[in-house]
This record gives C-alpha cells, sequence and structure tokens, in this order.
C-alpha cells in the first residue's frame, strides 16, 4: 500500500497529553520514532506552552515532521466516557480525533482513558457501515509467535452477530500487520468441543463456519498462549478478564522470582549470575513490546497505548498506527465486509 | 467440628479409576495419605482385580482403613455428561458418589471428567435447599497468599441470584478450611467502579451490598493474583476461561524461561547454578498445592482433582474432602442460606 501514498508523509496525531506519564513521555517517544521513520510527521496535540517545552527538553524542535496543535482540556483517567465526551469539546484527545475526522491526520494515537477514547472516536469518526460495535484488539504472545485477541473490553454482552464482525475485522487487521493473506481464526471458548459454551458462542460459530473466514473452531483459555490460531475472538468482557488475569499471572511470577532471589546473600550472587538470562527471558515476554491496542471498526485509525507506557512502548503504539495507515486497515475491514453481505445475498 | 465425630473415622470414596493415569496414581496416593493421616478411611472404587494389584504394588494391603469396592466400568474422560449419567450406571465414578448418598463414605475425589462428575453428583446427591446452580471452587495464589474463586465452569451465563449463591457457598468453604470467621468476598468485574459491567454483575452487586456477607466490591483479573479478597465470584465460562488462560501463561513462561537456559554451554551452566532458587520458586507457584476443586451445593461433599494429577497433587485432593468433612461444609452452607433467608423474609 505504501507506493501509493506516493511520498506523503503518514500524518499521525498524538493525544499528547494523555496516559499516566503525558507529554514526559509521549513527546520523547515521538521525537524518537520521527528520527528512526523518514516517512512519519507526528502532530503534539496538547497544551502548546508544556508540549513546546518538552520538545526542548527532549533536544527536538517544530518543524515539518513535528507540530503542535494546541488543546486546553485534558480528560483523565478516571473521568466518564460521557463527561468527557460533552465536557471536554477541546481535550487534546477529542482534538486528535478531530484531526483524524478532518483528514489533517491519518492515524491517532492515545495513552488516555480507554472508555473516552473509544466514546469520543466512535462520536467522532463513526463506525463503518455493517459495523454495529467497534472492538479493541491486541496482539499478545504465544509459543508459536503472536495472536490478535479481540475484543478486549470495549463490549460487553456480545451477541453472535457482533462476535462474527470482530472476527472478520481480527482477521483483516491479521492479515495486514502479519503480511498474511489468509488467517486462522478461532472463537475462545470452555472447551473445544462443539457442545461446549454458551448459546451465542456456538451461534457465533455456526456462523462463522458459514462465512469465507479461515475459522479453525473453539480455543481454550490456556490454547492463546501455546497454540493459538492468528486471531482469537471473545466478548469483551470475558478478554478484558483474561487479559487482566494474565497481567497478574506475569506480576505474581515476577514478585515470587525476585522475592526468591532476594532471600540470602547466597542467592543474591546467584541472581548477578542469572541476570543475562533473565534479562533475555524478560525481553521475550516483554508487554511493551506489544503496547498499541486497535480501536477497530471505525471510520479512521485509532491506537490505545497502555496508560503506564514508558517511551520505548508509547513508540510501539505509534508504530502500530503507522503500519495500520500503510494498509489502509479500515478500507480494508469495509471491503472484506461489502463482500461478506455480497456473499450473503448471494446465498 | 472434629471433636462431634467421636474418633470415628472419616470415610472418602476414591473413583480410584478416573483421572488422566487412572489407579496408577490414586492407588498409591491414598497408601500414602493413610500412612499420614490416621483418622482417615479410603474406599477404592473400580475394577477389583486392578486395584487389588495396585493395592499390592504399591506395598500396601486391604484393611478397616482401606477397602475396595468393585465397580465394573469407567467414564472416560471425553464422554459426554449425559452418556455418562445413562450409560454408565456401574462406573467407578457414580459408584464412589452412591457411596456418599447411601451415608457409607462422608465424601467422594475424583479425577475423572468433569462434566460427567458435576452431572451424577448433582443427579445422585441433589442440590441443597436454595441452592439453584452447584458451583467448582478452587484456591488460586495470590502475592498475600490464595483466594477461593468460583464458579470455574459448572455454569455459563449465571444470573445475579445465581452470583449471589455462588458467594454464599465460596464464603462458607473459606471461613471452613481457612478458619477466617469473616471473608471477604469480591465480584470480578472489568473495572473498579461502580458503572462498569454487566447488568448481572451490577445486580449480584447490589445483593451482595444488601446481604450479611462481607461484601468489598469489585476485582479486576490481575486483582485475583495480587491482592484479592478471600473469595472472588464470577460466571463459570469467565471463570474457566480466567483458570485457564492463567494456566497458559505459566506454560508460556515457564517454555521462554528453559529456552533461554538451554541457548549455550554457558546459559546451562548458570541453569545449574540457578536450580535451588528456581526450584523454591517453582514449590512457590506449583499448581499441584491447589489442586482439589470442590463441588459446592451439593447435600454431600465432592472433590474434583485435575486429570493429570500426580501422586502429591491427587493427595492434595484427597486433604481437601477431609478439611470438607471435617469442617461439615455442606451443612454450613444449607445453615448460611437459611440465615439469609431468614434475614430476607423479616425484612
Amino acid at each position: 500500500m505504501a507506493e501509493i501514498r506516493q511520498g506523503k508523509l503518514i500524518c499521525i496525531a498524538l493525544d499528547a497529553m494523555g496516559g499516566d506519564h503525558g507529554p514526559s513521555v509521549t513527546v520523547p517517544a515521538a521525537i524518537h520514532i520521527l528520527s528512526r521513520h523518514r516517512d512519519l510527521k507526528i502532530i503534539l496535540v496538547g497544551d502548546h506552552e508544556t508540549l513546546l517545552q518538552e520538545v526542548h527538553n527532549a533536544g527536538g524542535k517544530e518543524n515539518e515532521s513535528l507540530q503542535i496543535h494546541h488543546a486546553s482540556q485534558v480528560v483523565t483517567m478516571d473521568e466518564l466516557p460521557s463527561q468527557a465526551l460533552r465536557g471536554k469539546k477541546d481535550s487534546s484527545m477529542r482534538v486528535a480525533i478531530n484531526l483524524v475526522k478532518e483528514g489533517v491526520a491519518d492515524a491517532c494515537v492515545s495513552a488516555g482513558n480507554t472508555g473516552a477514547l473509544m466514546a469520543t472516536a466512535r462520536f467522532v469518526l463513526k463506525t463503518l457501515t455493517g459495523i454495529d460495535r467497534p472492538a479493541i484488539c491486541t496482539m499478545l504472545p504465544s509459543i508459536n509467535g503472536h495472536t490478535h485477541v479481540l475484543d478486549l473490553g470495549a463490549n460487553i454482552d456480545s451477541s453472535a452477530e457482533h462476535l462474527f464482525e470482530f472476527a472478520v475485522m481480527g482477521s483483516v487487521l491479521a492479515s495486514a500487520v502479519d503480511n498474511n493473506p489468509n488467517p486462522t481464526v478461532g472463537l475462545l471458548n470452555i472447551g473445544e468441543e462443539e457442545i461446549k459454551g454458551n448459546e451465542r458462542v456456538k451461534e457465533a460459530a455456526r456462523i462463522l463456519a458459514g462465512s469465507d473466514l479461515n475459522y479453525i473452531g473453539f480455543v481454550e483459555g490456556d490454547g492463546v498462549y501455546l497454540n493459538p490460531p492468528n486471531v482469537v475472538v471473545c466478548d469483551g468482557f470475558i478478554g478484558n478478564v483474561m487479559l487482566k488475569a494474565s497481567e497478574g499471572v506475569a506480576k505474581l511470577f515476577a514478585h515470587f522470582l525476585k522475592a526468591e532471589f532476594k532471600r540470602n546473600i547466597l542467592t543474591k550472587l546467584v541472581a548477578l549470575i542469572t541476570m543475562p538470562v533473565l534479562k533475555a527471558f524478560r525481553k521475550r515476554i516483554d508487554p511493551r513490546a506489544y503496547n498499541g491496542a486497535s480501536l477497530l471498526g471505525l471510520q479512521g485509525i485509532v491506537v490505545k497505548s497502555h496508560g503506564s507506557a514508558d517511551q520505548y512502548a508509547f513508540g510501539k503504539a505509534i508504530l502500530e498506527a503507522r503500519k495500520e495507515v500503510l494498509e489502509d486497515v479500515p478500507n480494508m475491514i469495509r471491503k472484506q465486509l461489502e463482500s461478506h453481505l455480497t456473499t450473503k445475498e448471494a446465498s
């Protein structure tokens, strides 16, 4: 897709005030990414003075590829989506999304309040025709590589049709970012047998089996991390619990491992010797490398960074947005949906 | 509770044929546990000849505290619960549960097919008055100790009232096995704020807040492993996905850690030096120590061991059953439910 852009810079609007750390992370991350990717232009959205200061602090300067766009408000991390939508019309988040709507930017990246981001993006950009519910999709590591999992909390009580929409969107995303023409798709369930699960999952399985997606059947919770299909589809309540429980297990392990290495002078010595191995291990499971969840199903590209992202992690979210622009993901989803609707009408 | 048993042995019926390894695990586990706990009597249920051979192989012999009860059939691990119920009336699983029903045994332990065990236990033993849906409850490790989580897959699409029943049952179990007079109870949700979650969870929160349980609010997925309340309540679909995803993360970590230690001769040397620390770490997160999930809400005690349990893990499941007999868990649940119903009528 890159060639049809004909040298035009990919423009990304950053909600530079969002996240736990705000501009102290977003601005240096932007400057670092720009130094590595000459096809990018970044618009930092937020308080002009603050951002200018951060740009200087990070050794950058305003130019064609790094611009500041003033916004007077900030959506806080615990604000209700409805409040953000009504009361914060000049927030850095809202203005960054507006820039996508107006065609000034190709994508928006934010580490801010997830609920407010989804509500605002949905309100401003609107959903694609045929998409009832946008979804949040992220990559998770697995023994055989990685998998794209959605929905992770944008929706609760998803119907079978919604799960099918998620499957279409996840399939397009996996196809685009992994350069995989026919990604496999599985449905998260409590057993691999056909008789297991609730009615919505069983009905979604029937719809998927009759579609032209590469549907391979049910996946159990452990399968997500062991040998998953390219895309795993689930209701947002379940996806959210699964993702957070996984984070919890990771933290529990890290806590106990640290405790054992700190037990006495001998184990502390062993820790020193083991450090390079542990570092290599940590790199393989580093959640920062997977930062950047996609809000799919919108008429525009919006990527959500983890609120606590550091500079490296936030940079990954910017690169995720860049990839989705290059691959024209929303348009691909639209086309895929149209082809499904046509097949349905023809049959 | 132990004193009122007045020296009578606690009798546990084992589905000795169940699980991935059958009698080669269940029989030695029984003999080992009997050697440690003089207040126990175990009835091995299954093919008489096979079990007699295993008892001899394990250096044991039939006596007052170790008996064999013949059953001619075995429920396989992939059998449909309905098939097991209709077609396997002389299975080791069914006969072991019958012994509880008849008052011959105080509890039943099985490593067999979970669905068949729940269906059979429910059919034979019946649920307690006031319990609509029995649930499966297990302990999970956390940074501050452990927590009891239910339901883990016996129910899908649980209503708010069902979630309340789970809370009552989990609370009684935690109280009994942890000797904790007033266990804290939380509801698994996708956020800690009151506005988050689906209608069932919100309604369950209202019921719990108005009950005399020690309800503390919502818990997120990561909270289960970090600083959870004594009891975490959720729908069985979600609990099952969460539990299995956690197993998946654990396996993924083990896989990557092993891979890094096996990278080259130097890392292999480091592995040798690190072994004692890694062993101590593994012991702290050993899922075998948490083996033995309780089928709660029945008129009798049934404990489910993991199908792949080894001798140590299966022994833990037997001890879980012993504890529940000593604490008279089903009776305690019945009393707790009655007190809730009385409070409800009086108010």
